[in-house]
This record gives C-alpha cells, structure tokens and sequence, in this order.
C-alpha cells in the first residue's frame, strides 16, 4: 500500500472538529466549506499527512480513514450499527480473513462493508435485505468503498426462504425481530460457530434469547457496550459532559449440535 | 475452512459458565476437571458444535473459539489489553489485511497475536520488546495461534534505537511511557496515518498527548469503552451487580506533515 | 451539638481503608483488631477528630459517621439501599423535615432510619413490615441511632390490609413485589405527592409502572445511578478497576386525582 | 402540612414531559403556554393532585414539587450542582437537623437552599460569596422557598478574611479553586467533621486532595454519580440514548486533630 493518495482513494478530509468530510478523489472535484473552497484535484499524487489550504487560506488535513470512518461517513437510509459495538462484536466472533459470514438486514451497508474488510482476501460476506432499493444503495457503499467482490446480496425473505449457504462462520442479524431469523440461521451456521445479534429494548433480548436457547444455542451472553470521551483540553482535563449514554443490547451465542436446553 | 475438529485446532471446551477450556488438540491429551477427565484425542474428527462426556457423565461443548477467547487465554506475562478496548481500536484505525503494523511492547503477545490475525494474508506486524524472555513466550502463543509468519520480532529498545521499518500503517504502543516511543514512531508512520495507544493513569494521558501535539499528530482523541452484562434469566432480567469498572484511557491520533500546533 | 465524643455517640473508629468500626461508645467496651486493641472508654470525653492509638501503637481517628456510614454499619437482616440510591430518592420527593412518611418493607430498618433521620423535628416515619422479628431486629438499630420517637412500626400485610394512615407526604415501598402495594398507597398519600419504589429486575420495574398507570400516578420515571470512585494516588490518577455495577431501576410517581391514562 | 393548595406555595404545574412550570400561587397570575392559557387563581384551594384545564381544554396537573424539582428550577446565575450529586453529598456527610454547615460560593442559591431546607428546624447555612449581586438574587431564590430565616449570607472573600464561624459540622466548597478555601475551613470544622468539594476537571481534583492531605485531613475519597434513565415505554423498554455522561467528581474528606499526613 502506497502512502500517496492516489485517484479512487478514500481520504478524509479534516479542517477541523466541526469540518470533516469523507471523499473519494474521482467522485469529488470541489468541495465548498464555510472556510473556502477546496479542489480534490490537487491532492492527489500528495503523501497522505498533506496540508492543503483552501482558497480563503485555510489549512486543511489530508488524513486517512479509519475502518470508523467509513462506517459513519457512508450515505444511510437506516440506523447503523456503532463502531464501538461492531468492534466489540467482531471479537467475540471467530471472523477475519477469508471467513464465510452471513448477514441480515443490509440496511445502508455499513455492516456488510465492514464485515468483508475483514474477511479479504478470499472471504464472503452473504447479505441478505428484503428491500431492493436498500440493496441498491449498499451495493454503491460497498463499490465506493472497493469490496464489491467480497459481499453476494441476496434480496429476500430469510424469515420464510432461509438461507442458500451452508456452513458459514458466522451469522450477523440485524432486523427487528431477531427472533424470527434464528431458526433459519440454526441450519446455514456451522457447529459450535456464533450468531450475534443487536436490539435496543430489552423485551427484544429476551425473546431473542429465548428462541436462541430453544435452538441449540448455548454460551449466550448479552452485553452494553459504552464510549466515553476524556477531553484533554489546556484548561483541563475532564470527560465529556453530554453524549450518547446507550445504543444497543449485544447479543451473542453459539451452537451445539443438540439442544442443551432440554430437561 | 472445516467445520471439523482437526489435530492442531484451537478448541473452547465449554462445561459451564466457570468450566471453560482453550486446547489445542495435539497439546494436550487430557483435561481433568473436577466433573471429571475429558481426553481430547476423542474429539478429533469431531465437528464443531460436538457435545461429548466426561468419564463421570457431564457434558461437555466442543466450541470454536472467538477472537477475545484465544486473547484472554493466552499463557500471559504481563496485563493484557482488553478484547472491548482492542475491538474499539482496531475499527478506529484503517488496520486490515495486508497492513504493515507496529506494535510496542509484545509484553505477552495478546495484542500481536490479535493484530497478526487481522492483517492476513500478506500484511506484517513488527513486535519490538527490550525483554528477551517475553518474546519467547510470546513466540509460543503465537506459534500455537498459527500466526509465526505474520510476525516478526525486535528485541532492541525503541526509545532510543528507534525503528526499522518505514512507512508502515499503524503504530501500537502498549508501554509504560509512550511518550518516549512517539518521537520515533513519527518517523516511521506513513503520513496521515494512525498511532494508538493506551494507558490506566490520567497523568500519562496528558502527556502522552502533549507529546503527539509536539510531534505533528493531529485529532487527537482520547476514550474509555465500558462494557456491561445484562443477565437474562428465567428469574428476571438485569444488568450483572459487579465487575470491571475501568481499564484504561484509549489514545489515538494521526500524523501530518509539518506541525498544526504552531502558533 | 457538641463537638465532644460523649457516652452513647455514635463515633466511626477509622484506622486505615480496611479497618473502619462504627461504634457506640456506651455499648462497647473494647475493640480488637489485628493492629491492637482499643478501649472505647479513653475517647469519652475527647473531640471528634481525636488520634488515639492502639495498645499496639498503632493510630486510630475518631471520626463523626456519615448518614451513609450508619446505614452501612447496622446490622443487616437483608439486602439494603444504597446511599447513592436513597440520596437520589430523596431529593427526587418533597421529604424533608415534619414530613410524615410511609415505609413499606422494614427489612433491616436502614432506610427506616435514614428517613427518620430527615424527618425530625416532628415528622414520622411510619414502617410496616409482616414479619415480627425483622421489627424486632430494627428497633434495635433504630433506638442504637436515636430515632425512637420518629418512628412507628406496624407489623401487618398492607397488601391485604392496607395503611392505617392518611394523607402522608411519601410512600417508600421497598419490597419484591410493589405491585400489590401501590393500590393501598394511592389511598394512603396526599394528591400531588411521591410514591417510591426500587427493584433490580427489569420485569418488576414494567409492572410496577403498569399499575402506577392504572393508579392514578402521572410524571412516571425511572433511573439507575452509578457511582465510581476516582482513586487520587502518587503514583497516578484513575477510576477504580473493580467494583458495583448496578444495584436497582429506582421508580418515583406522583399521585393525581384522576386518572390520566384513560381511554 | 396540608394537602391544600395555599397562596404562596410552590407548586409543579404539569402538562406533560416538555410543559413543566415551577410556580408560587401568590407570584405568578397566569401562565401562558402553547396548549393555552392558566389561571394560578383558580388552584388556590385545590387540594394538591387536582386536575385543571388551560383555557383551550388541555389538562394539567398540579404536582408537589421535590427537593429537585425547587433546585432545578430557580433562578440560576451560574451552573448548579444536580440533585444525583447533592444527594449523595448530602449522605456522605452527617448534615441534617439542626446542623451549623458553612457554604463557599453561594452562586444561585441552589445549593444553599436545599441545604436549608435540611438543617431545619434550628440549623444554619452560613453562605459566603464575594459578589454582592450573588447574593442580591439568591436571598430571593431563598425567601420564595421559604428558608430565610435558615440562611445567613456573608459577603466576603473567605480566602482572605476566613470564616467568623467556629465549631460548624460540615463544609461545603463550591468554587473554581477549592484548594484556596481549605486553609480556611480547617479552622472553622469541628473535629472529626466532614469537608465536601466538587470540581470538573481532575488537575483541580490533585490539587483539591494534596491540599487536603496538608491541612489534617483524612478518609479522602473522590467519586463520580451517573444517572442513567430507563424509558419504559408500550414500544419497549429500554435506557435513554442521549443525556449527560458527566458533571463533576464528588470529594469528600474528615478533619483530624493532628495531621495523618507527615514525614
């Protein structure tokens, strides 16, 4: 990997805390701040760390994305999943290079867009979405983004289709209603491998965690995770006083190849 | 990747919640538990997911092992880095595979063993650490986890000798004073690119911090992730009553090309 | 008051983090510790903030007991309120001093007597509890804290029985199942007045509040309070690593004269 | 206490969640809000808990206020300590009935009040504050709760001139730079009693405790309250996304005769 910015690059551009913006050099060509304008043309062929100034003086960063960025930055038509959570939740799954991972529910991609990062260079990412047109838009995300090759989409209704593969390492559910997933999940997931799955109300965890257990799944844990930021300020340091105080229950679980549960 | 249990794979033989195992099939011939003896030459062949007995009759559960599962039993020498607080910064880097990543202080090899994973198939971790003996030990888990070819270690001390390595994409710093790793670290980090890292004490944060503003770094972040168990149970559902309330204080920044701090 | 220790004072004997005794000085003779003994009778007489030393040498503070100190150091029959929690509770109802105060579940009589405590001059705190000797045990802890004549026990089943009094200022419920005490309460507490109540389970919590709808109480709410210890040493500032995690949803309501969740 | 609405009392008069007004029935003649207009006339009389309707038919209900309620709600000057920290202060010190409490930094009055609202019926809060406009605003804060007579402002500069007062049972430190008051306090505090400090930033916290460790002062302990709301909800049950992550670190400390402290 070069550390110049090449045409097609993903780069984010950072003014400031309030003026940071997400490009890609070849769909870009100008980008209007309340600080000046900046053309994308000019960066590329620069080192990654370039300081630009737009044309009011303003210096500006040529910075590369974290895996977070992108996540945050990609153009949503649901809510996403947080990166403090996924990071957690890819961790406590077996998932990296050239896993077979199913997930439901592409929403606006970013899920899926992560998940076949990490599963480069010969893994899947088998998502699964009942509306086209959230396809559509995920498909553009995950093209921008240059993984088109590692995610298959599959527009339809898992709840009553199931699933086509078999033996994948992993199922990432993403709907309101988990509950109605994990049956189908049970059959396409191999042995002893992880479902997780998020929901925000706790009425949603237990039915979900019900169902897991009704399914031969075992080791099932649910966790928050919470994010604080300390502000490191020359006038002192302290954590920041208002945020986000709660995004999703996490739920995970694995499978054994009888029911547990019994009595 | 097989569904089924191989000589040589890491295995999580799970009884119950305070039984939980991490084995390697050819390590190990025999685990004895006090619900009794499980021989682990009798799983191979086995798929995942398999439930098997000990000779007095208990269940056991052949699972496969999560990232944070083979991090946190690993034979370890030192503290390790939390999988909730590692997850949060591998998404908050652009780490992947195929990435070339320094890390500072192998201490155990828990955080080279979890970034060697993720950089497969072609990227590098470059694992400095002044302590000969540690790195032997860390060879070992890295051996077991299968990752000796994505690591390569330096016994030397970067402080003062610095780095080798040129334009790699990450730097890691798990040391008691990062804030002498950094004026070297600059040097070897692609411009734009991220340097994490994280520590218990709030005096180390301000100055690890004050150092990376002398040091060209630039959004400068600093965080602490919390995780809570709910605990959903027949009797009633609640969050777990105690645990681990603090870890340590997340640090990230990335370098450009002359010093934004100037006045 | 006095700042002298004298005969019948409540004094907390501290002499390091992990050897505090709260004592009075009339009901205790001497107390042994693996630091030496200490004759309680040698500190009558003396300030509060006295340094005393053991027949070891080693120091002890005699310090004033905070309300938090008393209620932790009582003798426990059963699980009590924090005082994180209570503090909260406390401010978030009109109770004060002359306020005349139903306690529903005696238990250990901790928060018998913290709200006593708040109610003098002429307030009361009127306690019912089903089971004889846990009355019995409070007493004892209440008299030991000098609030006899603040309190009024009852010894009956309200669930079936119901309150004796009449227009009281807050009702504190602090049993299993306050469900079936809320439809005696509403009777029992002025218009525009708090009803309390605290339960770990989130199950309890949605039944609670389903009564207190169909019970006339509006401004419904629920919350948990978290407390960290910020440890301040030489060797660096940090939260504490370990600790309590959760204790219990606290619900507060106040009554209408009608209900407002008709329909 | 009556029940009844009477001229002069402070009532909560609410509408729903987002239309809350704190109102004294002899001050205010009628409140104007966008579900129309109210008469405080017509409520006087009313038994608290009674149900009226604005002049185009919405309901409101006329509540009675908590501590909370009143601390939230006055005229404010400056920012204010939160009820979830003031309640724990309050029992992390021995302050009830009857208690002499010195105050520094009487700000709004927020804090004075609720601490007069406690030291009834023969308790002091001796509230001292530099500037006379301070306190101009807080007197009316005080009068309009009913307190004044609890209350004795002094306008000073403590740092300099001290306190008149001797023998008082607890400290309470409002101000940027408490370590500047310590000196101070130590000489007004009975033995053995409690001084309770609050500040956002941890460099004010060190220099708070080293302060404190030079004056006599022991059981030294810093903690931080979080509150946490719980949305219990028809849709679902589930905490508060958004909201404050923090305010500020609670200290806490008892003086002895003699300083623990030395060599």
């Amino acid at each position: 990997m070069s550390a110049t910015i090449e045409a097609g690059d993903l780069v984010l551009i950072y003014l400031d805390e309030k003026r940071q913006f997400l490009v890609q050099t070849t769909l870009h060509l100008k980008i209007s701040t309340d600080h000046g304008d900046l053309d994308l043309s000019t960066i590329i062929g620069k080192p990654f760390g370039f300081i630009g100034k737009t044309h009011l003086g303003k210096e500006f960063y040529c910075l590369k994305p974290s895996t977070a960025d992108v996540m945050f930055k990609v153009k949503r038509m649901t809510t996403v999943i947080y990166p403090k959570d996924l990071g957690y939740l890819l961790l406590e799954t077996a998932v990296g290079p050239g896993s077979q991972v199913i997930e439901v529910g592409t929403g606006s991609g970013v899920l899926t867009l992560a998940l076949a990062k990490f599963v480069v260079p010969n893994g899947i990412v088998y998502s699964y979405e009942r509306r086209r047109e959230f396809i559509d838009n995920a498909k553009k995300n995950i093209e921008r983004a240059g993984y088109t090759d590692r995610v298959q989409f599959h527009c339809s209704d898992v709840t009553h289709d199931g699933f086509v593969q078999k033996d994948v390492d992993a199922v990432f559910i993403d709907v309101a209603e988990p509950w109605e997933v994990i049956p189908k999940a049970v059959a396409a997931l191999k042995g002893g491998h992880h479902v997780v799955s998020w929901s925000p109300n706790v009425e949603q965890v237990k039915r979900t965690v019900t169902v897991l257990k009704e399914h031969n799944f075992i080791r099932i844990r649910v966790s928050e995770i919470l994010e604080r930021e300390l502000l490191v300020r020359q006038q002192g340091i302290r954590p920041r006083e208002r945020g986000i105080t709660f995004t999703a229950y996490l739920i995970r679980a694995q499978k054994v190849l009888e029911n547990p549960h019994k009595e």
